[in-house]
């Protein structure tokens, strides 16, 4: 663990986020929040059903994956996360891009999805890119998560 | 690979378990004992609905993720692996634990979901924590997944 | 990152495909190739449903997630994707394989859902075997996924 090569990898994770599914994005951003207060980089590559949650409106949408689990609905759950101070997806992600974290969405995606930049939250991405960028960051990440 | 570092950083697994789903928590656990049995480390931090299965009877509990895959069921799932004689998901979770395998129990979620100590299998947990915990295990791990 | 160690490390992907999703196996064979053609070794461990996909006429049948997210349906997600000039799941595996990615099949998914080589794409696999042979690829790994 004091092996330099060692320390220079456990300083990055890299995140896709494939699901658009409120829990899912949470645990994303819970956990990519956690990395960059602990000091570490963090990049998350948007593709699929989470590059639709860029979209502007986009968060506020996101359906949980399992709404009939204990009788929870979103509502529930959103009701529940604040009366405990659990901060809502708009300002996990303020605070994600705050801290510095690296918001990658797929172009690929875009392209298939035919949404454009202009349909997507342009103050919270860093990048448009495709896969060979993901992978460039992923490969000297310590942390590689497929959420 | 013969570097020690390499060595040191391939000795561990870590598993965020954010599902509820049977067969996730089946793959979990079944890849969880296979490093064990190798002779790696491992922790899995049980957060969202993977949390609700360490309620007291809530691994019998866990739902199929396709129960209409193919027309099987739960029941046929479980019959057949009882027949090919794999091990049940609490069979799977002893031996984890005998095997030396961490539970670290997801504090917030216990907080929104109102889930206490008590209401969970205190004989399996080994830690009730944040994300902070998970992420110092998980950046020296060489095995990090999210299931 | 000039590191002996760090290079062998980040030469490698090991990723679970779990799931039997037409939009997560894309992902995970787009994310597969992206990593084979910037000359990282790749290994795909295909279990449970994913197992199934490899079935012959297997990839034809695979599922949309999420059906009625933006009440896009497999087939126009097919055909948006065709007139992208995005490959088929078809085209990307056989890609995958004559890029020297691993195929390893899960022997215990194939017993316990009666399955046996020749129903099985035997020109996509590489190897049947079990969990101890993936990790023995994930722990060497840089990238590692579940999907």
């Amino acid at each position: 663990m004091e092996d330099k090569s060692e320390e220079v990898k456990a300083q990055k994770a890299t995140i896709v986020v494939q699901s658009g599914d409120m829990d899912k994005l949470y645990s994303a951003l819970i956990i990519a929040n956690g990395c960059l207060s602990m000091g570490m980089m963090v990049s998350m590559f948007f593709t699929f059903w989470g590059l639709l949650r860029l979209k502007k409106g986009g968060l506020e949408k996101a359906p949980l994956s399992k709404m009939h689990y204990l009788g929870l609905g979103k509502w529930m759950i959103n009701r529940r996360m604040k009366s405990k101070n659990v901060r809502s997806l708009e300002r996990l992600f303020q605070d994600y891009v705050d801290l510095g974290g690296k918001v990658l969405a797929c172009d690929m995606t875009m392209e298939i999805m035919g949404v454009g930049p202009k349909d997507l939250r342009e103050d919270l991405i860093t990048e448009y890119c495709g896969v060979g960028t993901y992978v460039n960051e992923a490969r000297y990440s310590s942390i590689t998560l497929f959420i």
